[in-house]
């Protein structure tokens, strides 16, 4: 399925928030995600959930090309099958090079929930339009899959500031977008230090108290805000404050 | 205190939701609320917290000055003492006119629990700068305060379409503007046969997990959405779908 062209005012509005080289060791770090206007991701676990319009999902896409890697935890690629891959190509490009654009998938999965053979990503990645992913496991996995890449931690939590550097000296990730789930997002929103752009896409629509919600266990301030008006979507990006 | 100008693009961007007359018995209903973007209306219970712009705190009043009555529950007064009047101006006037700007305030207080003397609402009544209120309680008051206007229910529960008929009949509103807290926000998402119009400010911070939200029982979706970008926070505009 193809996308929307990319709406003509936002890259300009994205500029200010997307990767910049750091010296500090670690990935560019942009925390994104798409929310009801009752700040739920989800409508229950383990349901996928359209949230967005087209147009930003398109933004996505964008944002997805401008990233080296993307990390979502095992319960979003156990309920939502996701490709991560990038299908935007950019206007200077006359033929789609989605294998290029795409960023290097990195899922969180402690306890080898997930398997990489017969998923999108496995597609895509076998029909040239995606990456192979990185797993961040705990244990060392009984069976390593074809193209899969280890991270192998050796305790029930990983730490983000080690894990991150090391994607970044080991395997090249000088810029990460974050996606989900709720449990990955409420961790870094309490992370100022970690994390470099928010980037949300609030849809007009309410899931309802019984979704899956976003909402950090200590309130938190942000600042640059600016914010995009789509067609049903309202995007807003900012940075966190230190405190 | 006063307020700052109204935003140059705002009359344009709310008219289509501001009252109309409408001939169904009932008064046209604007449900509207500030809440943060893990959409929380405070800190806590019974805790006043800031969370929109002094710019979209100015479309507030203006939003009031357009309405008949404000209608906010026992928790809100208690928590906040509001003053729900209209400083709001319209450029047509050279003299500040707040008392006949200013919508008649309506408490739901089924257990008579706030008191209008000392209040927030009885300065500014006795300063002519707002109007006195209308109580909803469950029984006849022991003591009638001086100028509030008591509507006896005479059961723990009231039924909204039957509130909403007597406020238009017996005391000429014709407009209502509903302004909180979570409990009758709530009660009223779910009612797109009574809702007219939903203006929600977003403002640009998180309140936290422990915070008072706004979400309602079940999934809803809205229909005829705008967006409007201030500096810091975004308004939506839009209509509930009846099913």
């Amino acid at each position: 399925m193809s996308l929307q062209p990319l709406r003509s005012n936002l890259p300009a509005f994205l500029d200010p928030y997307l990767p910049k080289n750091k010296a500090n060791g670690r990935p560019f770090i942009t925390l994104t995600y798409a929310q009801s206007l009752d700040s739920r991701i989800s409508k229950g676990q383990g349901q996928r959930t359209i949230i967005s319009h087209e147009e930003t999902k398109t933004m996505t896409h964008y944002l997805r090309a401008h990233h080296d890697g993307i990390l979502v935890g095992t319960g979003t690629v156990l309920a939502d099958n996701p490709g991560l891959n990038s299908k935007w190509t950019p206007p200077t490009k006359t033929v789609p090079t989605t294998m290029s654009e795409s960023p290097r998938p990195i899922i969180i999965d402690m306890r080898q929930e997930w398997k990489f053979a017969g998923s999108k990503m496995w597609e895509l990645y076998n029909a040239k339009q995606g990456k192979a992913p990185i797993v961040i496991v705990q244990d060392e996995p009984q069976v390593r899959e074809p193209d899969v890449t280890y991270i192998v931690i050796g305790q029930p939590q990983f730490e983000w500031g080690s894990l991150l550097k090391k994607l970044r000296e080991d395997y090249g990730i000088y810029s990460l977008m974050v996606e989900g789930g709720a449990s990955v997002i409420q961790q870094l929103l309490l992370r100022p230090d970690l994390v470099d752009s928010l980037i949300i896409t609030i849809g007009s629509t309410f899931l309802g108290v019984h979704g899956v919600e976003v909402s950090p266990e200590k309130p938190l301030n942000v600042e640059n805000v600016d914010w995009w008006k789509g067609t049903r979507d309202s995007v807003m990006c900012a940075t966190l404050c230190h405190d």
